[in-house]
């Protein structure tokens, strides 16, 4: 953890706390980049954007930059901060916090203030700033299904031995029924449908699933049926499986069939869906699955509930107006498909609400091979720090 | 491939091809291996039984030395050879023999002999020989499905885009039914019941799923409801996944959407099942399962259709005897799991019969870590073929 605290104007100055994380996410698969990903560099990929490539760029280390550059230039050009900050960076956010929650308990005085500024979203697109004020909670898990003692012979033991890659493909696929919906007993209690008037405004913004989907290559729209990707990825919860392997994966051919297969599953959240219960829920159904010779290891990869903001807070409409004033288009209230954990325990620890507001786009491949941040988010993206400072200080 | 050519008695010496592959599977896991798999090791695993441990003692490097060590021997005590022995090795058994139809049909005239000799095959147990008269083909696949152009982040997009490890998933989940049946479209064309005697030989034998299973740590029979794990494992055909891939597989948790997700598939074959047909099934089965803007590579890994010999010809019932000879029990005529493609080519393309008879047993994990072949199959083995060859002479 780093933590710094600045003056602001007077002693009485709102007090804010600026919360990023510099750890990233594995490089993995590094064959990919294009570039060494430690080693930043600025990239002209035509149209007039020129990008930082490196990992970390847009999540989270550029856009923790974003602010400490906004601090830096307007204490240049005023000789002071305009509020009372207090910066937090934490280096554990990709693991999952282990060592925040004590932390900020043992802090707490500290780290309390007026609200806290949280950077680590998206525009929603290269002219539009965004504020985020609903994002889907997480539950990760891992499992490994044993079989036999050892790797078999698919000729010798074919159509007699258990195969735990069968096991853990049914067991995945069981998941979701045909209509895209989780099976999970009780997964969907707490879930509640989105207002119409929120939807209603999602729908001016004019995503369509060609257009966002289109951007990655793809165009049929995965998940629930019947409901929009904005939906989908904002309010909706969903299951993905992140990872799985077992068996021979090399060159060539391997009639194995394999003592154990392994698979990393997640759960995005919505509304007041319970964390710890849907992972009971989870592990439960596995174990139903199983046959009785067949053992089942759970590893638990953090869980957090959703969170959802006031849509109409003082802080969040000054910062609207700052934002706006900074972009070619005024700023939108939106929903995150993503995690930020931290905002559940600043609102349940500190008692203090969030505001969230980052300068990323959906291009930065983020979590991915050649991660970018626009140059024109790091410059503008400063200056709108500068113009939110500005105005939560009056 | 290697050939070599050995008189017999007198130039009337009836005249058999011995073939054998001295190529092994790939040794991963290394880490698992107790000694280095190049460099063979004689153990005392206990029980009085001593065992060559390292990679091919049994699968098929050692058994091929088995046969020659037994020619060896037989000119050291008789002067010649009984019968005239051609010899041919492959070095590509394990890659599906891709040079061997092409070599066969060159050299067919240097390589025809009365009868084919092939070591690649198991005891019943380690005091009862066994000789192989019907086997299982083999029909490889792989297959890799792509969604999204790139991996993408679980939050932002999960619920919305395709995920690779869903859709493979679910694939693989319906290959088969509840009970244990493969679902393709014309599977089972060819397949036909086993012969009521000789499942009533078979169920003399007394192996249960109990003690079958047993061995590798294992106690509830997989794959088709209601019938034995003789029959699953010699009569009936299978389809096995022996690798899957895709996603994020290292330590910790990435919350991705996989780009790409891959398994590679096998299907045993029985009695007249077509490999071709099998393969075609297969593919169209997945392609009708993927999304239009998913699109899925295959590679095939290899194909052969089933053998079944003669249960009566007068080369079996002397190399029977011969092995009664030698071993505490007599021996039996069973059916084998596994494939030798090499048998259905000597038959089509060569005009000529195998022999199938081999020294290896259930225990000596080929294909796996710490592979090992008993020092008394290789010794009573020598003897065995010495009996086998002279008896071939009358």
């Amino acid at each position: 953890m780093v933590v710094a605290h600045h003056d602001g104007a007077t002693a009485d100055s709102p007090h804010v706390l600026f919360y990023g994380h510099y750890d990233v996410q594995p490089v993995d698969p590094i064959e990919l980049w294009e570039n060494d990903p430690f080693a930043p560099t600025i990239k002209d990929i035509g149209n007039g954007r020129k990008v930082i490539t490196g990992r970390g760029t847009a999540d989270d280390k550029g856009q923790l930059m974003t602010f400490v550059e906004a601090c830096r230039a307007y204490k240049e050009v005023h000789g002071r901060l305009p509020v009372r900050v207090t910066i937090l960076f934490e280096g554990e956010e990709e693991s999952g916090s282990p060592s925040l929650k004590p932390f900020l308990e043992a802090n707490a005085k500290e780290l309390t203030a007026g609200c806290a500024l949280v950077c680590d979203t998206s525009m929603w697109d290269g002219d539009t700033p965004a504020i985020a004020a609903a994002l889907r909670g997480l539950v990760g898990e891992e499992l490994t299904i044993s079989a036999a003692d050892r790797d078999l012979h698919s000729g010798l033991f074919g159509g007699a031995a258990a195969n735990p890659i069968h096991i853990l493909t049914e067991i995945l696929a069981g998941l979701r029924d045909e209509t895209g919906r989780v099976t999970l007993p009780g997964f969907y209690d707490g879930v509640e449908e989105t207002p119409s008037n929120i939807k209603a405004s999602w729908e001016t913004l004019g995503r369509t699933a060609e257009s966002f989907l289109g951007e990655v290559g793809l165009s049929v729209p995965s998940g629930e049926k019947g409901r929009s990707v904005l939906e989908l990825t904002w309010a909706r919860p969903t299951c993905e499986v992140n990872g799985i392997w077992g068996g021979y994966t090399g060159e060539g051919f391997k009639t194995v069939i394999a003592a154990k297969a392994s698979a990393k599953v997640s759960f995005r959240l919505v509304g007041q869906q319970d964390p710890a219960k849907i992972r009971e829920s989870f592990r439960a159904y596995v174990r139903s699955k199983l046959p009785t010779d067949c053992p089942v290891e759970f590893h638990e990869h953090g869980g957090s509930p959703a969170i959802q903001l006031s849509y109409d807070s003082p802080v969040l409409i000054k910062a609207k107006d700052a934002l706006s004033d900074e972009w070619a288009n005024p700023a939108v209230v939106v929903g995150m498909g993503g995690s930020i954990p931290i905002v559940g325990d600043f609102q349940k620890m500190l008692g203090m609400d969030s505001l969230l507001v980052g300068f990323g786009l959906v291009d930065d491949r983020i979590h991915s091979p050649n991660e970018k941040y626009d140059l024109k988010s790091f410059q503008k993206g400063i200056r709108s720090w500068a113009r939110i400072i500005a105005a939560l200080a009056e």
